[in-house]
C-alpha cells in the first residue's frame, strides 16, 4: 500500500497549529512516519494571544513545546524550520534547514497571516496579533510608552499612550476589552502621576457593527460593554492609511496613537502559494469535499489555509481540529485499503468572544446566546479545557484567579530590546 | 530637619535589587519622598536566574514589576532609567531620561556586573548570568543549538551541544546541575534521534575546589554529585581564553563548546565609579561602619556595590537586604534628630547552593551543614519564601512541582530573535 513497498508511509504535516497537531495525534496508532514542520519549536494557543498582549498572561503560558507534545508518540519527528518549496510532482517538501522531506501524504496546515488589504502604512506602522512574538511586541510597546511618558508627562497628553485597534472581529474586541482593563486597573495605579484617563483605547471596524459573524444582539452587547468601560468604538468607517503615530480614517478623521494594532483580517500563509494550485481570493487553497487538493492525490489542506469555495469555514480552532482529524482518518483508511469516508462535515460548536471581566458573548448552533457573567464563565472554562498541557492550564488558571481577585496583571516585565518597528505583516 | 526647610526629605535609591527594595520599603512610614531608579521596570530575583537559563522557570516568574511593589506605598516614585552621572557636590543624580533628581539622601544599591578579569574573548564569546535577559539568552542559545543539530546530526558530535560553565561558585554549580538535568531528562527525550549523551556539560573552576566560600565538605558533595550526574568538573585550572567555539584552559586543554557561560566573578556596577570616591580593587565603593561614604554625609552604599575594606561581605541577597534596612533606619533617625545607631552588623543566616534534584548544600552560622534531600528541601522552601509576590510564588511552586513529578521543563519556547553575539559583559 505504501508508495515505496517496504518503507512506512510517510506523512509530512506543515504547521503545528490546531490542525497540524490534531492530524498528527490522530495518526498515533497508524503505521506511518510523521514529520511535523513548524517555524517555531512551540504550538501557539492563538485564542489567548490578546491576553499576552495585555499583560494578563505570560508568553510561556500560551505556547507549548511541540517536541514535548509528541514525546511519547514515537511515530512523529519534529522539525523546526521554514518551508521554502513544495514539489508536488516529486512529492518533496524543502525547508531552510536539513534535507528535503519526501512524503506519501502531505497535510498543509500552515494557517493564516495578517492581511493589510493594501492599506498604506499598515505593514510599516501597525502590529499584527498572529504570533506569540507579535503579542509580546505589543505588550512591550504599550508598556514602554507609559514608562517614557512617566519622565515626560507632557507626552502623555499628545496621545503617546493611545492604542488604536483596527478590526472589530473577535480578536479586536477581546484586545480592546483587555487593553482598557490594563489601562484602568493596572497602569493608572502604576503611573499615579500620569493622567492615564487621557489615554484612549479606540476600536475601529469598517462594517457597521462589531463581531460581524455573530448575531446582531451579540454585536450590540459587545459595543455597549466596551463603550461603557471606556473604549471608543467606531463602526462603519474604514481605515484609509496608517502613519507612524496615527490612524487616518476614510472619513478624514485622524486618530493619534503610538500603538496601532491591525486585526482587520487575515490571508492564507504564503505556504499556500508554494503548491502551484488554484487559490481563493484570500490566498487559500481550494480543497474538495474530502479536504484534498483536487487532482493531487495524497495532498490535503486543513484549517485557515484551506477553503471549500462554496462553504468557507470560520477561521478558528474547531474547523482546523476537526479537519486535521478527518484527514488523518482518511489517510488511515487509504492505508487499510478501505473505501473513502464521506465528505468532511464541520460540526459547529458555536462561537465566543470575551469582552472583559464578567462579560463575554457566546452563541450556540441551536441559536441560543449567552452573554454577561455566564458567557464569560463559559469562555473561561472552554479555554482552560482546550489549552495544551496540565502545567499551562494550571498556570493560566492561577494567573486568571490572581488577575480577577487583585485586578492586577503581573506579566508586565520589559525584557529584551524593544522592537524599533512593528512586526512586519506579510 | 529637611535640607530645604519646607519640602520633604528626598531620598534617591539607585537600583531595585534586594538592597534598594529593602531600603525603600523600610522608609514606608517615614516623612520622605523616595525615588527608586532602575534600568528595568522589574526587580530580578537573581538567585533563580539559573533556573530560567535551564528552562525550569519562565522568565516572568523571577521578575516582579517595581511599580507593582510600591503601588500602595505612596511615598515612592519609580523611574525606569539608567543613571548617567552623580554630582555629590550639588546632590543631583542624572539619568538618561527625565529631569535630574535632587536628593537629600542617596542610597547607591546598583549591584554588581560580570567581571571578565581581562581574560581574552570572554566579553565577546561568553554569556553572563546576571540579568533576566542574560538568562533568557542562555536558554535560547542552548535550545537553538539542539534544534540546529536536529537537522544536522553530524554537528552534534562536533561539540555544538556542549555547554562550558566557567566559575565554580554557587551560580556555576547551580547552573551546571540544572543544565545536566535539562540535557538528560528533557532534551534527550525531545531529540530522540540525536546522541545527546555526547553532549557535555563542563564546569571549570580555577581554585582547587568548587564553592570556595563553603566548607570543604560541601565542596566535596557538590563535586561528587555533579560528577555522578554527568557533569565534567575541572578544578585547579584557569581559563586562558575564550574563543567563539571553545574555552582554552591554562593547561593548554581546549574545551569545544558553542555555549559558554561566564560565572567566574563579578565587579561593582559602573555606577560606583560615578561617585568619584575611592573604590576597592573590585570597583566597590568603600563605606564606613555605618554604610556611609566617608566624607559625604547623606550618601550610602549597600549590597554588592559596597565594601567595608576590613570585612567584605558575601555578594548575596542577605547583606544587601540588611544593609538597605539599616540605611533606611539611619535616615529615619537623622530626620528625627536622634543619635546615630551603632555600626552595621551583618547577621549571617548561612549559605546554600542547590546541585539538582534532591541535592543541595546548606551551611548555617553555627557550623552545622545540611546536604542531600534535606538541604534541597530547605533550599526550595527558602527561595519560595523570599520570592516577591504571591503570584510568582504560586507559579514557581507549580512549575517546580510539575518539573519534579514529570522530569519535564516546560519553559523552553524559542521566542524572539536569537542573539547573534552573547550579552556583552561590561
Amino acid at each position: 500500500v505504501t508508495s515505496t513497498g517496504v518503507a512506512r508511509h510517510r506523512v509530512v504535516i506543515i504547521g503545528a497549529g490546531f490542525g497540524g497537531l490534531a492530524a498528527a495525534r490522530a495518526l498515533r496508532r497508524e503505521p506511518v512516519d510523521v514529520t511535523i514542520v513548524d517555524a517555531n519549536n512551540f504550538h501557539t494557543f492563538q485564542p489567548l494571544l490578546y491576553q499576552v498582549a495585555t499583560a494578563g498572561l505570560d508568553g510561556d503560558d500560551v505556547g507549548y513545546p511541540v517536541r514535548g507534545i509528541f514525546r511519547r508518540q514515537r511515530n512523529v519527528a519534529v522539525r523546526m524550520a521554514r518551508v521554502t518549496a513544495i514539489d508536488l510532482a516529486r512529492r518533496v517538501v524543502s525547508t531552510n534547514v536539513g534535507d528535503p522531506l519526501s512524503y506519501d501524504s502531505l497535510i498543509v496546515a500552515a494557517g493564516a497571516v495578517s492581511n493589510s488589504y493594501g492599506v498604506p502604512g499598515v505593514e510599516d506602522h501597525a502590529f499584527a496579533l498572529k504570533s506569540l512574538d507579535d503579542a509580546l511586541a505589543v505588550r512591550q510597546h504599550v508598556l514602554a510608552r507609559f514608562e517614557e511618558s512617566a519622565t515626560d508627562p507632557a507626552a502623555a497628553t499628545d496621545g503617546a499612550l493611545n492604542v488604536v485597534i483596527c478590526g472589530g472581529g473577535p480578536t479586536g474586541v477581546e484586545l480592546a476589552g483587555g487593553m482598557i482593563e490594563l489601562f484602568e486597573h493596572v497602569l493608572a495605579k502604576d503611573f499615579r502621576h500620569l493622567d492615564v484617563a487621557h489615554a484612549k483605547v479606540v476600536l475601529v471596524e469598517a462594517v457597521d457593527r462589531l463581531l460581524g459573524t455573530f448575531q446582531p444582539a451579540s454585536s450590540t452587547t459587545a459595543q455597549r460593554v466596551l463603550t461603557r468601560r471606556g473604549v471608543e468604538v467606531i463602526t462603519g468607517v474604514g481605515v484609509a492609511s496608517v502613519e507612524p503615530d496615527a490612524v487616518v480614517l476614510t472619513n478624514g478623521r485622524r486618530l493619534v496613537a503610538r500603538t496601532i494594532v491591525w486585526t482587520a483580517g487575515v490571508k492564507a500563509s504564503p505556504v499556500a502559494a508554494m503548491l502551484g494550485v488554484p487559490l481563493t481570493r484570500g490566498g487559500r487553497i481550494t480543497v474538495d469535499g474530502g479536504l484534498g487538493v483536487p487532482g493531487r492525490p495524497g495532498v490535503y489542506a486543513v484549517g485557515d489555509i484551506a477553503a471549500d469555495g462554496d462553504h468557507p469555514l470560520p477561521q478558528v480552532a474547531q474547523p482546523a481540529i476537526q479537519g486535521g482529524r478527518y484527514v488523518a482518518r482518511a489517510i488511515a483508511r487509504e492505508l487499510r485499503a478501505e473505501s473513502p469516508a464521506g465528505p468532511f462535515r464541520y460540526h459547529d460548536k458555536g462561537s465566543m468572544a470575551t469582552i472583559g471581566r464578567h462579560a463575554a458573548v457566546a452563541e450556540f448552533p441551536n441559536g441560543r446566546r449567552l452573554s454577561g457573567p455566564l458567557g464569560w464563565l463559559a469562555w473561561l472554562g472552554l479555554h482552560i479545557v482546550y489549552l495544551m498541557g496540565f502545567r499551562n492550564r494550571a498556570n493560566v488558571l492561577l494567573s486568571w484567579t490572581w488577575n480577577y481577585l487583585t485586578y492586577d496583571r503581573a506579566a508586565r516585565l520589559l525584557t529584551g530590546e524593544e522592537e524599533e518597528a512593528p512586526t512586519a505583516i506579510p
